[in-house]
């Protein structure tokens, strides 16, 4: 039997999820007929998968769909939505987790290895340069929630000397912790590597400022892939023209894009990256999607299934 | 008591040993006096620590000698010296292995992540290109001894789909495994990013062919740390011309170092690094030393105590 989806989010999510979410049911064994709002009768929908933003906001006439699959993992905008009657379930997928913990690995090894020395190389010079070894070098990640956690491990299984800080402690193993203001110089003492993975609060609005800077390793490294606001600007060009700090590769910027003109893109020691580090994939997100369909058609319990008396 | 270590050995690698040796033996307890060669009479001397290329041949006036730490590996050209007749060891450090895991890793991840679109980005434009997960690539490693193993096992654990391939069949945790001639291009069939690390022999010599690289994934990724001769270089060069390759990541050569006006210097899709991914740590190897002279000290087992009738 085929399943009626309704697939409702704006174009730029829908036209890849319209290639990818097909193709994770067929995977997963599934029958599946894919609809744009309009397009089918709402009464002959099986399952609902959206975006909160997308152009369905009233799903009272839905009344066969035994499910509404949410494309985000943050549902403060759509629980309190009365007409959502039927079991509503959040994004759960790891390749947000997945896509950072990569992208921090690679930017570590690229400066603990000194890769762009060969990179850009101009005069094809011969350069013989041996790094230390991971164990003798330390790594601080400040912000040590899933995604900065998830990188501590990743780091501490290639042997880096791995620090990390959070406003309260927290253990990881293999990780050296620190936590609180106090801590906070501490934990990026001599690091000469730091990974700033914060949320974007006013507790850590600049954060990463001159005194940091001067707490890290001569010739260390910067790599942001949390916030921009995280990073006092000026103070890290300072830091950078004096040679305190080698390199900075930031992902994240208080505008994006950033704005052509920003010190940033021409310092010849910062790597500017587009904000790529987190990303849900959409491949794995559309799996995701399709095990949930394929649970609620086999009557097992749905993956983020919301509580809506809990509000997630 | 002060403990006399003679440190016989060339040049290059007599000064950076004369800074660590010290060094590791005062963090192992040990009180030591460094000597060159000539600089100590040879009765007086405790510990021999040694390259088989040194400047001491003839051992036979080190009557108090109580062992010969050798700086290398490899024993074959020592074995057969008939002066040495006390306990001999040979260099047991893991060093080499470290930090080959760590330079294959962070290449890897260079190409899988595409970070060189960001690093060289003179137009400063914003690109906004998500890569796959780790767990969408495959990456295949032609020689799984004991570096490549390492190398393989150290990508499993980052999620990548990782196939391994050697002339006999070798199981590892995770790896899919191949071997043979027939194996071979079925290893690398599809593979978009290639790791060699097979030693050099008549068999294994330009093993990587244009039959190789067409069997790889179209706009694939060749990284090379093991031996020059495993690449047919012109074959690799119509390969990266024509698209089939997207970049070439070398560590090794035919002629090191490479040759100015050599091809792959020039060419935008190679990048040459300076043999620099298979190297001994002086910090490491040294700190090997000084355990093997406390455990004398203390009559325990010397680590890499060689066998002179088995020849190792």
């Amino acid at each position: 039997m085929t399943l009626n989806i309704l697939l409702s989010a704006r174009s730029s999510l829908w036209e890849p999820y319209a290639i990818e979410l097909p193709r994770a049911c067929a995977e997963a064994g599934l029958e599946v007929a894919l609809f744009k709002p309009g397009d089918v009768a709402e009464d002959e929908v099986d399952y609902i998968v959206f975006a909160p933003n997308g152009p369905v906001e009233d799903f009272s006439g839905f009344v066969r769909a035994r499910a509404a699959l949410s494309l985000w993992a943050g549902v403060e905008q759509i629980v309190g939505n009365a007409t959502l009657t039927m079991p509503l379930a959040r994004m759960v997928d790891s390749s947000l987790t997945e896509g950072m913990v990569e992208w921090v690995t690679g930017q570590v090894l690229r400066h603990h290895l000194g890769l762009d020395r060969h990179i850009v190389n101009p005069e094809h010079a011969w350069q013989w340069v041996i790094p230390p070894l991971a164990r003798d070098r330390v790594v601080t990640v400040l912000g040590t929630g899933a995604l900065g956690a998830a990188c501590a491990r990743a780091l501490v299984a290639l042997n880096f000397r791995v620090r990390g800080w959070s406003r309260s402690l927290r253990e990881i193993e293999g990780v050296e912790s620190f936590a609180g203001e106090d801590g906070l110089l501490e934990a990026l003492r001599g690091a000469e590597i730091v990974v700033t993975l914060l949320p974007d609060t006013p507790a850590t609005e600049k954060v990463m400022d001159a005194r940091a800077f001067a707490a890290m390793a001569r010739g260390s490294f910067l790599i942001n892939p949390g916030r921009g606001p995280l990073i006092d600007d000026d103070a890290l060009i300072a830091a950078l023209d004096s040679g305190q700090l080698d390199h900075a590769t930031l992902d994240v910027f208080r505008v994006e894009p950033l704005p052509e003109g920003h010190a940033f893109w021409a310092h010849p020691k910062v790597t500017v990256t587009a904000h790529t580090a987190a990303e849900t994939r959409v491949s794995s997100a559309a799996r995701s999607v399709a095990e949930n369909i394929r649970r609620a058609e086999a009557g097992e319990p749905l993956i983020g299934l919301v509580d809506r008396g809990a509000g997630y």
